[in-house]
């Protein structure tokens, strides 16, 4: 409740980097890059706006699906605003927008994908606990929808 | 300006069907199921809620792009929300909650993929026509964000 | 989990009709008009987009502070999106987009107005029920936020 | 185009400050909290989540209107996501999440309000520029919508 959601698409601009916490969850992230553009009246044409560089930041499943990405890739981001703070090099404290990540694909307005549809179908799934920590049993099959 | 931006995650819920406009341009359409869940705190457990059943529109290359998916897949859309009217079977006027996709993933927390980015990288990249029919020229290559 | 959020800005199209339920529970609802505007290059001026008409409701605290809105008013209202199903007075079933609002506002973009502080300054606050049924005591102070 | 949009629900914990640019624009910026709450099982109740704190920036007719806010306030406010640079006292280059916003409402869930209608009513409505710098002619009558 109250939580900030929040949808970015844009550009993969680091390797993914995954790793596992001590309590065992695996977690990935990457920066991803939002590029505005709007249409220019004087040139008449589209123009780049401004530029806003995010962190992402997948668990457990999604962590593991990320995997899949590589620097340049567009994709679309779903997920909670958060503000990430860290230590920069030079010892002082940094922060900055991060989005922590319910929902991440690759942008099929960008590029053509093939769906690995088994890579879940076991019985794992029945248990799949999800990016917030809480177990989603596999939905039934939704008879009609029309 | 004033649209009504909107992202949902769920599942396609239909096959989807792709045609040519007469003005020659492609569009795809699916439904999708976007089904709520809530602790329940009697039973001690998650449950569903409201299921919400949208259409999805999506244009051009996107319509291209969404030619990979299936029945069943999970899918993140995020575009803006319009309202689909269409003569019912009985010849009554209808009316259901649309999105005019603006991009559409595969959600790597339910499924693997393989990203295939030759897709796009074509000379017709250069004058890539976006969703919403404006030109979008390429971005160019990010160096290092991280 | 799983909700769909959405946020709309536009003009309250409808008066405020405010009931209370069987179970004692005070529910507004009003319609609105969001009205899209987009740049149209040869005629070099803003013009009309598509329009969309929302059905919004909210409950409790909100359902009376919703009792200071008037037709015409421009508010912007944030909450979750679902599908309004009725019966219209032809016999036939229909449905259309609704916001079950969690946070209602008129637009200071549009409106001046004269906020009343003292309005949940009660003991009912301590008890504060929230639009979606769950107590939300008062936050503490902010100490220091700049 | 390729904008981030976003609405956060909060409080407001500075002061408004309001001055005018150079180039003769009203500009308006306060700071708002958007605490996060969730229910905890063991506890049995709802306790506080993630604090997010973020920059608020209003710009002419909504820089105006802001001056009707105070410190305590609840807020909702929705406009583009950006981040906020700025030089901190120690001289070392800060960042921060910002709101660019193009709505912003006092919560009827937390207060009652009452909206001066002839604020804006005036010949200066006919050149009304909005947010974004573009002009906004004011719509016209909606006869009915219900």
């Amino acid at each position: 409740m109250f939580e900030t959601p929040i949808t970015v698409t844009g550009r993969v601009v680091t390797d993914v980097a995954t790793r596992v916490t001590a309590a065992g969850d695996k977690v990935a992230n990457f920066r991803i890059l939002c590029q505005e553009r709007r249409y220019d009246r004087e040139q008449e044409t589209w123009v780049d706006g401004d530029r806003l560089y995010m962190r992402v930041t997948g668990w457990r499943k999604l962590a593991e699906g990320l995997g899949a990405l590589e620097k340049g890739d567009q994709v679309v981001v779903s997920g909670r605003l958060k503000v990430h703070e860290y230590t920069a090099a030079d010892g002082t404290l940094r922060a900055g927008p991060e989005i922590d990540a319910r929902a991440v694909g690759p942008d099929l307005a960008w590029h053509t994908v093939i769906v690995n549809r088994r890579a879940w179908a076991s019985a794992d799934q029945l248990a799949l606990v999800g990016p917030t920590g809480q177990p989603e049993t596999p939905e039934e099959e939704v008879a009609d929808a029309a």
